[in-house]
């Protein structure tokens, strides 16, 4: 037989080839683990291993000891449910792990599982770990497994192994009466796992694939320990509160309809107001900046995204053709061929670089109808692009001054922390060396000037050039990717651009793409979970409400309001007949940052009782003093602290 | 025989059925007629009368008698063209009249007619009109025209003569040896025509189908008087000189590229900012007036637009679909069902009315390639639409609102004369009489209470509901539809639009489309036109220019700038190495309002020198007279009066 030499926590044995991990671990003396890590691949200590090799012994508790457990917690879900809706009835589609627990794709013939349900799932897994089931591995060929999931009636199973290759590998776990198709790895028995919950259920096409059948997803979260377990699920709970969705309808920002098209955003009046704010101060900054605003049409020829590549690399993210009068013309997915033809309407000179175009360019591309997400996922969004076209001695100078921008305009939102990735030069990729070199020292001068964390991702650039991306972290502490500064070695040689020299000769200028949101639509999302939904002074649809006590305040009322507008704020009053602690609630649930509340005495002297909705009551202030003190809070910096929870 | 009663100048004869005109005058003593008018057809003389009635004389001088002699014009350019290119080789497609003169369509085979050739037609058409023929009319039957235009080789002909109705009249009129399938009216001889000049040539497919082959028409303007003429055609000039694409062009503020797409506007920097102006303006008026701004997307589900109604009646005006996961999406031809929705997003109550949503929404409509013209004509535009929902008590407020909202923001753009235009209830009307009249009425006082000039088109309303179109007349005097304001008693039904009444019950509401520019990109093309070039000091890409006499001046030059872009101003410093004169120069043909020049004498006691594109030099100024000065060219109607020729 044949033999593999190991080595095993420093110690090197030789084995029959296929033995299995346990006995591996038993022959090297290695104590308590439940699995290990060959290479990439963690194996459980039945598998047998077939290779040699370094192993290391994954310990519960070590990190890739939860992808194990978790594992065995989606086996025991689906056991949980074939328990009770009937082995026969529930089919199983597959049941990973994810970054924080496991979820499994089922059909139950008949019913559709709900939220209340899920206790009554997890009290059955509760039993099956108590039985502290033996978790037994079996390799099967490929025959075999096609009887044994047909007798089980797992037609999804059927359609999994129908696709896997002729002499690979098939495996099967069986639990007590529970047999699932898995490749593993799993702990040894089903009373080996740790804390878990399920968390909710959503529908997943089989194999992603709209026209197949549509199963439910049931998502649980596990870990170890107990409290972290609870941790978890706090912030779980917090990500919900905060949960975009959920805000945008409360706010009354957005709407999506799936009848008007899924995936596109309809801003209502308070979104559009923000939105405009957000426009207006954008276009502002860019402004000063010394970019040049510009409008590009939303479709365009197929002409021009075939010289731009796109139709060749790009064409499954794009909608389908539009065919007019013998012609292809496409929604654009992307505003760069736009802006190059702008570039190019005239001859530009080496004074006029560096050029900096930008345009709030709504563009539209075609993702598969499962994976849409609020405003995190959509088929039409606009980009906050820019493109900037520069000599090479500028290339330095402009990476600098926009990447100084990205961070400037997201302080300016309230986020103030980043982490950075710079991405360098892959395999196949075109441009000369001077060119990355060049590129790749700018975007690391400029990170490090700035004293920004970051990390390089060696080789993961696209084949056209290096990137920064910036991600934003937000008051949950997740990461957010927003920027992006991309170098394009590409589409200057696609399109033939130029610029005169002082040598009078013409030369071909650098490239690059930015944006700083990224979209809006996605960055409101982030904006308003980060947030919580009480968004930056500056930005919010109504900065203040004035609440009349009784109908005889409302004239006064109205008059504070008029005056807060001159002075440019956005200001309703609440002039409805309801009682005072009713409007203050309703401003609290709509999260007006500040309510003025007018009774007699306000009226009397002049004055308001203001009511901050992070700082609660902040008594009674003049005309003067409030509009000053609305002043300082519409500035962006100053408060941002403010903005954190 | 069968004979007709006329009366002719207040005079009844009696003729036999088919009398000539001619021969009819001449029995009752008419002179110097050359046609006369009989219900709403204008005959010649050679033309037989088969109906009673009023026949009004036209004669020479005569409004109606242009039409005549033009169309006896394009008899003689086809007999011209014919003379020149070949008989055979000439094929004639129709030769109409048009408001200033006339024109025929025409195929030369191997040969394009260019507008170098015009001289040498018209040198030819005025040896025909010297030669004095006499022009002939002949009626025929259908067989007989068939087998003529077959012997002239003239395949357009012959299709019109294919599609008259077997038994209707056919008539043709000779001119020496130039036979032509007409209706007329003709005057009796070639002589008889008055002052003409050929202006210039362009593509005309044959009826119009892009499918069919493209023709040459070549245009000509008459008058009777050669002043009459002479001051057209210095008109002509002034229209061509004012030309928006040249204008665009030489401005550099926008581009159309047939490879990027037919139609389709892409704004250059210089037209960025200018819609940028244009857009903050549009929207502070918009939220000073009470409207609420929205944004929805550029594509919808074919649903929305079936149940609209624009799949059934507008189609032909659409892009084609795109067909997505079993579903259709459009590129929108209209904003108005998203801006329904989102008043349907939630219940609204008659407290919450009227109800304004504005939006500067970029549509997409169909128009043959044939008809784009500039940016009078494109395939996507920017409409500044609204929609105002709202109760019955409020139409008439809201109507006078709208209005005025209207003219005065056209009169900030230099626009100050005006006709509006009623168009009331057709015959297949929708809706209730009480809503007709309620609509109509409001429309008709708020035209009146704002004394402007109107006319009603009695029964010219859509099927839906009356609206108001406001003209602006233009510095050549040419009227531009701009502004209108509709009703619509369709859609609210449609979409089931309702509010909550103070009875707590459920109500329609009234429901108003209004556009004020109507479309951006059209109104730019009216607006360049208008002003020549010399758009309004506020909405100048570029304010004031300054420039610097040697280069030791740049850096005074631009802290001048400096400091008026610290205060708003649009400024540009012209740091070339070029002499004054020629930076002088290319300003003005920029168009910049402002140029500031300085040199040592500037320097020296911080002014600068003054020169208006308008008012020319305006001598030395301090900065702080400078920036006064500025402040007040820069609202928008003082010297509304300096912006018209």
């Amino acid at each position: 037989m044949e033999r593999i030499i190991l080595e095993v926590d420093g110690k090197e044995i030789e084995v029959p080839k296929g033995t299995p991990l346990g006995e591996v671990f038993r022959l090297a003396g290695v104590q308590d683990a439940i699995a290990g890590r060959l290479g990439d691949r963690i194996l459980d200590l039945q598998t047998p291993v077939r290779e040699g090799g370094k192993i290391k012994p994954i310990r519960k508790g070590d990190p890739e000891s939860l992808e194990v457990m978790r594992h065995t917690l989606s086996h025991i879900m689906a056991q949980a449910l074939k328990e009770i809706y009937g082995y026969d009835r529930v089919h199983l589609g597959v049941g990973p792990t994810t970054e924080e627990g496991f979820y499994y794709d089922v059909e139950v013939e008949g019913i559709s599982i709900r939220e209340e349900d899920l206790p009554i799932i997890e009290e059955r897994m509760r039993q099956i770990v108590s039985r502290n089931l033996p978790i037994v591995r079996q390799e099967v060929s490929k025959e075999y497994a096609l009887k044994l999931f047909e007798s089980l009636k797992e037609p999804y199973k059927l359609d999994i192994i129908n696709r896997i290759q002729e002499g690979d590998v098939i495996s099967v776990y069986q639990q007590g009466e529970f047999v699932d198709l898995c490749r593993g790895p799993h702990v040894p028995s089903t009373g080996m796992v740790g804390a878990f919950k399920l968390t909710h259920v959503a529908g997943a096409y089989w194999m992603g694939d709209a026209s197949k059948p549509m199963l439910q997803r049931i998502y649980g979260i596990a870990y170890w320990d107990e409290k972290e377990l609870e941790d978890r699920l706090r912030f779980y709970e917090e990500v919900k509160r905060r949960d975009h969705r959920k805000l945008g309808k409360e706010l009354e920002m957005f709407m999506i309809d799936e009848e008007i098209g899924a995936g596109l955003v309809i801003w209502l009046p308070k979104g559009g107001i923000y939105r405009k704010v957000l426009e207006d101060y954008w276009r502002e900054e860019h402004l000063k900046r010394g970019y040049q605003l510009v409008y590009t049409p939303h479709i365009g020829n197929a002409k021009l995204w075939q010289k731009s590549g796109h139709l060749d690399h790009y064409r499954q993210n794009m909608f389908p053709p539009m065919e007019l009068e013998d012609e292809e013309y496409f929604v654009k997915p992307m505003n760069c061929p736009f802006h190059i033809a702008i570039y190019k309407s005239k001859v530009r000179s080496y004074r006029d670089l560096p050029f900096r175009l930008a345009e709030l360019g709504t563009v539209y591309r075609y993702e598969m109808s499962g994976v849409l997400h609020g405003l995190m996922r959509v088929r039409g969004f606009t980009q906050d692009d820019a493109h900037i076209i520069c000599r090479p001695d500028q290339v330095d100078d402009v990476i600098q001054e926009t990447l100084d921008f990205a961070i400037s305009m997201l302080r300016d939102f309230g986020f103030d922390e980043f982490k950075v990735y710079i991405s360098t030069k892959p395999e196949d990729a075109i441009g000369s060396d001077e060119q990355w070199e060049k590129a790749e020292s700018a975007l690391k001068k400029a990170v490090e000037s700035m004293g920004l964390e970051y990390e390089i991702d060696e080789g993961g650039g696209a084949f056209y050039g290096p990137k920064i991306d910036v991600k934003i972290r937000d008051a949950l502490g997740r990461l957010w990717q927003c920027s992006t500064i991309q170098f394009d070695f590409n589409l200057p040689e696609r399109f033939d651009m130029e610029y005169v020299g002082p040598d009078n000769r013409r030369h071909r200028p650098y490239m690059i793409h930015r944006a700083i949101l990224g979209s809006i639509e996605r960055f409101t999302g982030v904006l308003l979970e980060h947030h919580a939904g009480l968004l930056p002074f500056w930005l919010a649809p109504v900065q203040v409400r004035v609440l009349p006590v009784q109908e005889r305040h409302v004239e006064y009322a109205r008059s504070v309001a008029n005056t807060l507008r001159e002075e440019g704020f956005r200001v309703e009053v609440d002039e409805r007949d309801e009682r005072l602690g009713a409007k203050i609630r309703d401003a609290e649930l709509q999260k007006i940052p500040y309510v003025l509340i007018v009774g007699d005495k306000e009226m009397q002297d002049g004055s308001v009782s203001v009511r901050g909705k992070r700082e609660g009551d902040l008594g009674k202030m003049s005309l003067q003093d409030l509009l000053s003190f609305l002043r300082s809070a519409n500035t962006k910096r100053q408060n941002e602290a403010l903005h954190r929870k």
